[in-house]
């Protein structure tokens, strides 16, 4: 654990850093909700990038070309979907700091999306994966939108890799080879079941 | 019901025809789910159109253009989200016809996710707004997955307008001035709550 490589001198002696070991998260979770998919476990999709389309050309019937557009801020979070009967939404982030997830990753149209989700009664959380300890960790909503809150009252900007510790749950489950997050939503959410 | 009007003749004279008396259907949901999220109703959005992006460019920091895209067929129904601690999923469809509503609207794909969504315990339907005659159904997910499938086997290649009427719900609660869908479902769904 924080094992402190000189990342920037490796990189230049050798392409692969330690950064890029593994996966990324997008490509991991894309994976695993592949695989919950496929085994009718649970019905979970990114939801594409907001696009804003200004131009589209239509060089041969059927097939048209998207000449300009926007990316647009998300509204929501970028995962959502069913699993054990109900609702789950969540936001995934990677980074590359080993101490501390900055809560300005989250955007505050998300913020309170993930607010409105908890009120009626959906599963929400966050996944963060410190891309260079290569550990990613599940953290409930109530208390992203707690520390979230706090930021916004000018308190902490960022939630630390120990309070991911303590307060998240390190996801170690695989499936297959990829990130097998639901069995971590089994213990936190369905625990008692 | 069913005024035959000479629509294309009155367009000649007249730039508003009977077709776009009252917004698109695509509209109106937007509105009405504007509208369950402001009163901590419901949450449910429309995905974005899937769209894979080819190039772009950053003529100005922070300002991307997508200079190349193309469109995608979407691989979920268009709308999902949290209702009453249920997930719930549908598509919307708005057509020209006034007496059927053509199953090849439906994607294959779209088919296929409706019917995991239904095993994994969501609530799902289409709503099919008939814009010539002003009225959109609401049919639930079970009856249009028998329907499609029957259509895959040769069967009826449409849903006709009188079984929405038999089999379906119209949709007549308005919320200020939208289709209030939400009150169907608590008809359809919900009634022995």
């Amino acid at each position: 654990m924080n094992i402190n490589y000189p990342i920037k001198k490796q990189k230049n002696l050798n392409k692969t850093n330690y950064a890029n070991r593994g996966m990324s998260l997008e490509k991991e979770l894309n994976e695993s909700n592949k695989y919950y998919r496929a085994h009718n476990i649970a019905l979970i999709y990114k939801k594409p990038t907001p696009v804003q389309i200004v131009k589209v050309d239509y060089p041969k019937r059927q097939k048209a070309v998207i000449k300009e557009a926007y990316f647009q801020a998300p509204s929501t979070t970028d995962y959502n979907g069913i699993y054990r009967r109900k609702y789950i939404d969540f936001e995934a982030k990677e980074i590359k700091s080993k101490t501390a997830f900055p809560l300005q990753n989250i955007h505050i149209h998300q913020f309170e999306h993930l607010k409105q989700v908890l009120e009626l009664g959906g599963i929400t959380f966050i996944i963060v994966k410190f891309a260079n300890l290569n550990k990613s960790f599940l953290l409930d909503g109530s208390i992203t939108i707690e520390l979230y809150d706090n930021y916004l009252n000018n308190g902490k900007k960022s939630i630390s890799l120990k309070t991911f510790i303590e307060k998240g749950y390190e996801i170690t489950d695989k499936c297959i080879y990829t990130l097998d997050y639901l069995k971590t939503v089994d213990k936190v959410y369905f625990d008692n079941d």
